[in-house]
This record gives structure tokens, C-alpha cells and sequence, in this order.
């Protein structure tokens, strides 16, 4: 949570005089997002999100983001919609980083979401998948399971610092993985990265869901389980079957789980908590003592991962046989 | 710039329920403030500031915090208003934090205030001065003269580190303030910390004075001292005597300053350069590398400091002799 680029008032009003936005009424960087900077922008005609791209957001990836935000939004879905200026570009710059200006969503995000939540998660997701249908532009999941072993090796003997034999033990569950993993399931748009704090509601409506910016082409199924992982599991590490119940439903409401898919579901559900478990890993050795934001805990996610191993089937998470 | 407590959806839908000011559309932590956790609320009644106390501000201050922000509010003036819960309470509590609502104020913060700008910051820290008067509450200054010394002891040798014989020479700078310090010039409510970051402006115009958390009783024009240095020296250092007359002549628009004051202006304006340099001495050498939040430079307020003991008395400040 941080912003990284402070944007002046006079930077901001030569800015926006490239937009047919309006005047600015208040300007405020908010402490959400850990790749970008985001600025919450109130004007005369409505509300905006101003993000300035940092360096972890690669330049090359970000017409796939913004064409992927108009095409959902155009489709109705509640996602931010780019915001164009007045000569037609969307892409800008500001303070020397890339920058783009999005309607503002409405909602909060949930920090436990009840079953409803769950339910009306699963429901978007899968419209998410649908409605990214027919895109022109596509982006390889740079976080994928080809990217786990080098992740793991950059990492090597420190990962014991987590406890004794850890590296011996991830690298076995990691092979595990990666040798069971599905390849011809569905494949499409997924957004990669759709935790509870990435998604608005208002009550138990959904309103808006946000962040784009690990959305890559990965198997469809794989973004359910990055689901069940940060939606489904309790505070205290429990899984919640109904909850989880719930999303599958959801989902299934809007687009139909093949057999091959549901079959699936446990290492891909295994597969995603591998993939945060190792990016928190890296971050909680890699990250400054003096870093704006703090690392995540990744040991939250190898107890998920121990769980998908676990279990006997799709049944564990709701799916009826 | 922070949010050092987060508060989720649940806690925050339940403690709205003790507040008749609509239901919540969106909340965001805000970048701002270094004391505080703030949250901007826009609910569908209006946007408002919810503030939660961390612990370097006293409990015991608020009380007086409050009532001169609705004493100041009352008389018109562009302050947050705090706002009462449904049984008249203004201070609240929230993820065991003191906290309360405030409405909100448009406008947003000059980087580099123009003339206009700097003579309507004048014109309005007179009449904060006029109009807090009549308050009943009152805080003495923690950081006035009488805590520089032992400040810049806790820091001790470690002075040495921003460059040689430096304590030696703060010391020296000190005790000349010190032995010169007014004591019979007219006291009341100061602001104490009217940085630009803490006043909002639509256009030119002046539309709000935030951040009251260093609010005390001492002596006013010490308070045109703290504008000059924050407002009036432009980014390479130099004093901007145009921006400095400008200031003057909003305050004396309202309030006259008598000869008594203008005379001490320049010993003022340098001990206020030593508050702030010490303050920021003091954060520079005590803030642990992994904080939220960097310390700033001290060394922009001892050239500051350098200044307002160079001049030749208050013509320097563009005071017409």
C-alpha cells in the first residue's frame, strides 16, 4: 500500500487540460495497489482513478490491460474503463511514469465475504472469462507454472529460514504439481489475481472488480482456483466448503465446468497456492527493510497448498458427484 | 504518508451504524497525514474524513483538537467540521483506535504556491487567529522554545553526523534565539504546522485549512513564522520576498501586527526553522529503516534557519519601514 510518484497540483491540471473531464475538485493518493500508484480524482463531472504505472509494470503489457478493461466494460461488466483524452489516446504520461485515468467504481471491498459474496464472485468470474472472449491483443502468464522451479531457485537454501528441510519439501509438492498439471484443459483470459480486496460490493452485490494487471492467457480453471484460495479459507487457515460451494456455483450458473476441469481442480487449486506461496517467498527475502509495503506472510500459503494435496477430490470443495 | 490501521468492511458497516450520514459507496485510505490513519468515505449522503488517532497523538488532546475545529467551522471558517454520532458523541472509537468523522473539504494542496495563494493563506491564519479566540479549551505547545534544548540533547553528538561541529553550532544558533525570545507579544490559538500540504485551494482561492494536531496556545506571529518558511522559500533554497510580502499583507488585511511584532518576525521565523530542524533532526536519527514513512531532511531547515539570522530586521520580509 503506498504511492510511490507524488503528482503536484500544477503537474495535474496540465495533465487533465488534455481531458474533456472537467476541474478538479480534490486529488488524493489512496494506499491501494502495491505495484502502482493510485490516485483518487474528484472533478466538476465525475469520479476518476488516476494510476501511474511504476517500474514493476512492464511498459509492453499495457495496451493488453487497457484494451482488456474496455472490452469487459464494454461488455457491461463492472470493471474500470479506461478513460480516453482528447486526442483519442489513452495511454499517457505523467511525473515521467506511464499513467491512465479510469472511471471510478462504486462498493468496498470485503475483507471476510459471506456465502452471497462467494456466490456473486463466482458468477463475474466466470462472466470475466466469457466476455474476455474475442480480444485482440494477449499476454503469457509470466507467473505460470513454467516460472515456479527458477522462483524456487532464486530463493534456494534460504527458503529453510521457514523451517527445517523447507526447500527440500517445497521442491517435492512443486514436482508434484508440475507433474500431474493439466494441459489441455480450456484456456483464455484470466484475471490471475482476483482476491477479495480486488473485488467491490455494495451490500452483496458485486459492483466493480479491479486490478488487471497480472491478467494474462492461462487454463480458465486455474483463475478458480486463485479463487477458492483467497476467498474460502478462514482467518484461521480453515476451509470453508460452503463458501467455496458457493463460488463453484456461481460459476457454473454462467459457464458449465467440464468434467476434465472439475477433475482438475485440486492441483490447480494446489497449483495457485504454490504460485503465491512462491512469490510471497521471494518477496519476504527480497524485499527492503525500508519497502513502503510490507511482504505477506508465505507461509499462510503453503498451509492452503497442504490442504489441495490433501484432499481426496473435487468433492472437498462442493462439487456434487 | 500512511495508513498504519486498517479497517475492514464489517467493522466499518457496524460503526456507521452509530452515524445517520447514509450508507457507505466507497471508502479508501488516503496517502496523507503522518500521524494518523485517514480514510476518505464517500457515503449517500456526502464524502467525509475518517480519522483514527495512532499513537503519537495524545487522547487527551482531542477533546481540544475537536472543539476548535467546530468552533473555527462554526464561525464560517474552511475547517473540517467533526461530525456526532446519533447520541451527540464526537470522539469515537474504532479497531481500538480513537477516531472520528469529519466532513470533507474540496480543493486540493499547492506543491508551489503562487502570490495569490501565499496572501490568502495570510488572510486566513489571521482570522484563525481572531476566531479561535473564545474556545474553552487550550493546549500548551509541546514543541515551543522550552522543549528545543532537550530535544537537540536527546540527539546529542549524533548532530556531528550532518556535519562537523554541528551540534556545536546549533547549540550556538539556539542559544541566540533563546536569549532573544519575546515574551510579552500577544498570545492565542496558533495552527503550528501550516504547511501547503495542509491547506486546499480551488483556483486560487482558498477553500480549507486541515490538519489541527498540532493546535496549541503560543504566540501568534510565531505562526507567520512558520508560514514564511513552509510557503516563502522556493525549492533551491532562496527566500521569495514578493511571496513573503504577499503573506504579510493578507494577515495584516485582517489582523494588525504591532510594531512590537513585526520587530520580532525575524527571531520567530528562525526559531521557528529551529523547531522544525530539530524535530527533523530528531526523526532523521530515531526513524527505524522499515517505517512507513521516510524522515524529512533536516538540513532544509538549518539553511532556512541560516536565513532569518542574516537579515537585517523585518524589512527583509518585504514589512514596508
Amino acid at each position: 500500500m503506498a504511492v510511490y510518484t507524488e503528482v503536484d497540483d500544477t503537474t495535474l491540471t496540465e495533465f487533465l487540460s488534455n481531458y474533456d473531464i472537467g476541474s478538479v475538485i480534490s486529488f488524493a493518493g489512496i494506499a491501494e495497489g502495491v505495484e502502482n500508484s493510485n490516485y483518487l480524482l474528484r472533478t466538476t463531472k465525475a469520479h476518476f482513478i488516476l494510476t501511474l504505472y511504476e517500474k514493476r509494470v512492464q511498459a509492453d503489457d499495457l495496451p493488453f490491460f487497457v484494451e482488456l478493461m474496455e472490452h469487459l466494460a464494454g461488455k457491461g461488466m463492472n470493471c474500470p474503463l479506461p478513460v480516453a483524452a482528447k486526442d483519442g489516446s489513452v495511454l499517457s504520461e505523467i511525473m515521467g511514469r506511464p499513467c491512465a485515468i479510469f472511471t471510478f467504481l462504486d462498493g468496498t471491498s470485503s475483507r471476510f465475504p459471506n456465502r452471497t459474496k462467494c456466490r456473486n464472485l463466482g458468477t463475474a468470474l466466470a462472466q470475466l472469462h466469457i466476455n474476455a472472449e474475442g480480444i485482440s491483443k494477449t499476454r503469457p502468464n509470466a507467473l505460470g507454472p513454467e516460472s515456479w522451479k527458477s522462483l524456487l531457485d532464486s530463493v534456494g537454501s534460504r527458503t529453510n529460514e521457514l523451517g527445517d528441510d523447507m526447500l527440500m519439501q517445497v521442491e517435492k509438492r512443486l514436482a508434484h504439481i508440475t507433474s500431474n498439471w493439466p494441459n489441455d484443459l480450456p484456456r483464455g483470459i484470466i484475471h490471475a489475481d482476483l482476491f477479495p480486496n480486488n473485488v467491490l460490493f455494495m451490500g452483496d452485490d458485486l459492483t466493480g472488480l479491479i486490478d488487471f494487471y497480472f491478467a494474462c492467457e492461462d487454463i480458465l480453471a486455474y483463475d478458480i482456483g486463485i479463487c477458492l484460495n483467497s476467498w474460502c479459507f478462514e482467518a484461521d487457515g480453515s476451509f470453508n466448503m460452503t463458501k467455496s460451494r458457493a463460488l463453484i456455483n456461481g460459476y457454473q450458473s454462467v459457464r458449465k465446468l467440464s468434467d476434465d476441469e472439475i477433475n482438475n481442480i485440486p492441483v490447480l487449486a494446489a497449483g495457485s497456492a504454490m504460485r503465491f506461496f512462491l512469490t510471497r517467498l521471494y518477496d519476504w527475502m527480497n524485499t527492503p527493510k525500508d519497502a513502503l509495503v510490507s511482504p505477506k506472510d508465505p507461509m499462510e500459503y503453503w498451509s492452503i497448498l497442504r490442504f489441495h494435496q490433501s484432499v481426496s477430490g473435487p468433492s472437498a470443495y462442493g462439487f456434487y458427484q
